[in-house]
């Protein structure tokens, strides 16, 4: 992408989304945080908010548009139907198919959570000197679904999915003081170390994203990951879910740093 | 009270109000987490969790029993229906009485949300040598309705109830400091300072609790309230809810300590 990627506004990234431009959004309006997204039926509205609640690590709520409501001070003035690059479409919990725009799918009684964002504290990983291999490697972060169960509400259950970043060891201290500081983006990692002890038989095979070398010296880390909710999706079979494809976010209007405690 | 309140644990403690010992719970197992209690129907229930999750600071959600649910790891072997020492009932937004046991109003449709309580950082308050005027008089703190209004979440809506503790000049920055590393018990201070300019007209006058004595020198600081559940409540005027009465608390299996962030 151009360095204009970088420098446009959020308002200016979501309109050429909304234009058409189908693309992920890793490098679009620095600084600003990007959310996951799930909208559900408002049958479900109170399980999957308890859901998020129960698991805050891998669903971090920002924000929640209520029935009827379309954008909030997350996108002001968007359409939350039309402003993310591409969306995947669950009809009882399976992939019905991939989309630029899903108005045609709207209806009255749907709600749509905003979740947080790793991408957010990539930026801070950065900017306090500890490589991000998936960004050095120009690939998409890989993801794992493991044995650790997330804590059920209502319908909702399903297997935690982490994200996999290698850090080096002499770094894993600072990467963890780093990221604890953004409790609303996953927060601090899950687990260090040894895949196996939660049930990852192959860093080679992610369940998303693309797999990523590991260098000399480097351990495996794992932060809790937003594609949670879709692991829950696909285990909880409701009759409509629409998200965001993977890697293709909301761009928001809200700071990184707004995330950011003391 | 006597010695042995504040080392009861948090299970004889709840045995003893739920064979009808009716008393405030201040001084009860020391170090546990106390909370506030707000139980509504269904059909409120994901207004009601929303409201909470865009009020933070106010609604704080320790925990939530879904229908049919009467305890959980913050009440093992318990009863919610019992376990408080006195119940509120609210029918259409009114006061409809106060009880001991609400096992006669409960019905299977109801959710049970447990909300932190400012007593888990007042403990942490007076560790850091900051004195805590109310509890130093003997009386409970001083509560407020004021002019900011809280996030509206579908049917709910109200104003922000407030906590408010003179603190001394000298120490205003180290409250401030302590309590901020308690987001889950509410919290920083919302203000500091001038009642006028959040709508308090007469300090001498508290909405709920007691009027406190403010020695030369202390200024007054306002925290949000776990109170502001009520108050919405009265305001929205569902048609059942249930809350503990102000002052009686559910006590825990939490330590305090579990709710400090770094």
């Amino acid at each position: 992408m151009s360095t204009s990627t970088h420098e446009m506004s959020p308002a200016a990234a979501r309109a050429a989304f909304r234009e058409g431009v189908a693309v992920p959004t890793t490098g679009y309006s620095d600084g600003y945080a990007q959310a996951n997204l799930m909208v559900l039926p408002k049958e479900y509205a109170f399980d999957f908010l308890l859901f998020a609640q129960r698991n805050p690590k891998p669903c971090p709520i920002l924000g929640v548009l209520e029935p009827g409501q379309l954008n909030s001070e997350l996108l002001p003035g968007g359409d939350i139907r039309t402003d993310i690059p591409k969306y995947r479409v669950y009809r009882d919990g399976e992939l019905a198919g991939e989309y630029p725009d899903v108005t045609e799918f709207w209806r009255d009684d749907l709600v749509s959570f905003l979740i947080g964002c790793s991408f957010t504290f990539e930026g801070a990983l950065l900017d306090n000197g500890i490589p991000v291999a998936h960004i050095e490697q120009g690939r998409n972060v890989p993801m794992y679904k493991t044995s650790i169960p997330t804590a059920r509400a209502g319908r909702f259950h399903g297997p935690l999915v982490v994200s996999m970043r290698p850090i080096p060891a002499s770094q894993i201290a600072d990467a963890v003081r780093v990221t604890s500081r953004y409790p609303a983006v996953h927060g601090a990692p899950v687990h260090v170390g040894d895949p196996a002890a939660i049930g990852i038989s192959d860093l080679a095979s992610p369940d998303y994203g693309d797999a990523v070398e590991i260098p000399d010296g480097h351990i495996p880390v794992f932060w809790a990951c937003g594609v949670t909710p879709q692991a829950a999706v696909m285990e909880t079979k409701p009759s409509l879910a629409i998200a965001h494809a993977p890697g293709h976010m909301l761009v928001t209007d809200a700071r990184d740093l707004q995330y950011q405690v003391p």
